[in-house]
């Protein structure tokens, strides 16, 4: 008889790993500061990992500290079936964000085990690090250097701003792994893999629609843009013969939001970071520093606003500061493999749970995957499409749901 | 025979003074970053310290950390004759913004030792703690506990950003007194007080005039503004749903801008600190503080700008964040002494200095000292005026012009 992996999918024991995973770097009630290799992110993937032991399944870690727990298929030697996401948070977030993709991965892991299924295939879920890109630039980092779109030896030496690099930051993971443990130098590109996630957006729950699935990921580009001018005295320099770098960036900042204003457009804009020094009060800004983050999911309107910005920061610059921007980031829109949007079309359809097809706003590991064997993710509502915040939240059945079609699936392809 | 206290200054040894001094908290070549009662602030007034012994001058400490040294007089139950400045720094600072005063006035203990000149009330320099307000808010700390305008106890437990008090910060100051220091509970106001410094503009320098004879100091009030929005994914959120602080905040100044935009208009205007939370580069800011100080000579025209910048942020309020504005400080226009100003005119005609009166744009401890007693400023060039900076610069013989000055100066107010 054939046993159907979703029904090992157990709700509460899902929503009870979440809430246990939420102590590690709790700033306040539902609210999560877990950056990158920090010790607070360093001890949930213990967490994670002392579940894993408990169940059998087999842990493994690669130079740049992905985490790989591997529950092995009758053909060990077959490219395997991979899931997962990321326990690094923002600063300030929430619970769901990745962590949600990385339980709901080992939920299917245990379900099958419950159920006594054997696959053909190894199924495996991962804990990406560094999706985020918070304390270590660029974000997607385990993704991009395991897919090699990222050098592991330039990742290593990525500094924190407190001069943490990457390679010291993953020592700590010393603390979390056993002699057992497999290191792996090279790890082979999986047969397929899957990405559950929070939508990170309203339309789910606005359509009362349980499952989201994802056509691809919006291009993002990120930049960083220098305004330099010169300290001075905040009480003596004159207003003419000031070269106030924050006024500076301030006037450009609002060229910039002008540029992207219309509630009509697609387009996202963000500056996420802002810096201003020295910043004495009574001191007049010498330097500031900004970041900017531009979404779209088509590749010529990217390329469009990328223009504008350029020409604007160009036009700001020597009146009376020196102005630059630096690229940092350019990632073309993904479209996921339609073969995958069609099996996790099939699995919510048979489950009966209401579903769509949309694609997402957030750059996922997905993103990276998607470079290395065909790719899918599944969306599930969070209240009021709000992330990268304490307010994030989600429902305990939603998050089942999505972990039911993850299970049936991962089973799926497994079986190929 | 009557001996002048100028010549005893010696050019060379002030200057030497301050090139050691730049070795406390050296950031760069002339740079400097010494806040208030950090290890290295500390250690720069151990050094004043240690040469204070060497002359056997008097060294006395009161409860918020002002460092008195007095060569005594012949009547010493007179009120004395004050000079001094401060030892702290903005972040990035040159060498002779406060560290001048302090050493101007330590060469004129020197110089009346080396002569023999006996007065008949005691001359003091004094260390005043916390000038700059940097790392402990408010500035001007150390001389407004002295002459009563804040209070001791509140002062104590203003905190830095890492959280340490003004009183624990204090206890550092243990390393460099010894038991035969006076601890003053106490401390009488003085006779005069005379500060020196450099000018901190351009003035003195443009018009190659030696010596400034300050006429008073222009008014200034200090605020700090919040604005507060919503954190959301920089990827996600559409432009018409998002409550993004950084662009009401940018917004906001750029209108704040625009209001002191004139430059044939006397009002300074600076925002200085500007922190953007939670700051990750695909997060919307969520939180926006900014400082503002404002200044100007007359107190009509302060009080229209306090309007202005008041009228602008109401108007910014809920559009479609929440902005509010606190004043932290708010001080008249001081006009000094007009006998002081005279005598130290005076004093610099006969050394055949060319001087000029001139307001000053900065605040200073004298601004505080001139609510306790009769008080004058003198002012030295700097380079381009050109302060609070590591671009700050002084040459060896306008210090010692000034110097000159002072002694003359507290050397016949020391004979009344």
């Amino acid at each position: 008889m054939y046993k159907t992996a979703s029904t090992g999918v157990q709700a509460e024991r899902l929503w009870s790993r979440h809430v246990q995973m939420s102590q590690f770097g709790r700033i306040c009630d539902g609210g999560v500061n877990r950056q990158a290799l920090t010790r607070e992110e360093v001890d949930a993937r213990g967490q994670l990992l002392g579940w894993a032991r408990e169940r059998g399944f087999r842990v493994a870690v690669d130079a740049i500290g992905n985490l790989f727990i591997t529950r092995a298929g009758r053909e060990p030697n077959l490219s395997s079936i991979m899931t997962g996401s990321h326990l690094d948070t923002q600063p300030a977030a929430g619970n769901f964000d990745g962590a949600y993709g990385v339980l709901a991965g080992f939920e299917v892991l245990e379900a099958l085990s419950d159920l006594g299924i054997t696959t053909r295939r190894s199924v495996q879920t991962t804990v990406w690090t560094n999706e985020e890109g918070v304390r270590f630039a660029p974000g997607l980092m385990g993704s991009g250097v395991f897919t090699g779109s990222l050098a592991l030896t330039q990742m290593l030496q990525s500094r924190a701003p407190d001069g943490v690099s990457v390679a010291e930051a993953l020592t700590g993971l010393e603390r979390i792994l056993r002699p057992g443990d497999e290191r792996l130098q090279h790890v082979p590109a999986p047969h397929t893999y899957i990405e559950a996630h929070i939508e990170q957006g309203p339309v789910l729950e606005e359509r009362g629609v349980a499952v989201g699935v994802v056509t691809g990921i919006q291009g993002i580009r990120l930049y960083e843009v220098e305004v330099t001018g010169e300290e001075g005295h905040a009480g003596t320099v004159p207003v003419g013969a000031r070269k106030d770098a924050l006024r500076a960036a301030v006037r450009l900042s609002n060229s910039l939001y002008a540029e992207f204003a219309d509630p009509g457009e697609e387009t996202r804009f963000t500056i996420g970071r802002f810096t201003v020094a020295p910043g004495g009060r009574s001191t007049i800004p010498g330097r500031v520093e900004f970041s900017i983050d531009l979404r779209h999911p088509e590749l010529s309107v990217l390329e469009i606003a990328e223009r504008k910005t350029i020409d604007t920061i160009d036009e700001c610059n020597g009146r009376p500061c020196a102005a630059s921007v630096t690229r940092v980031l350019a990632r073309k829109p993904t479209y996921f493999a339609p073969h995958v949007i069609e099996l996790i079309s099939a699995e919510s359809r048979r489950l009966e749970l209401p579903h769509l097809h949309l694609p997402s706003g957030a750059g996922h590991d997905a993103m990276m995957l998607s470079d290395a064997c065909p790719t899918g993710m599944i969306f599930v509502p969070c209240k009021e499409g709000i992330s990268h915040s304490v307010r994030e939240s989600a429902r305990k059945e939603d998050l089942a749901a999505g972990a039911r079609v993850l299970a049936n699936v991962l089973q799926k392809l497994a079986m190929q």
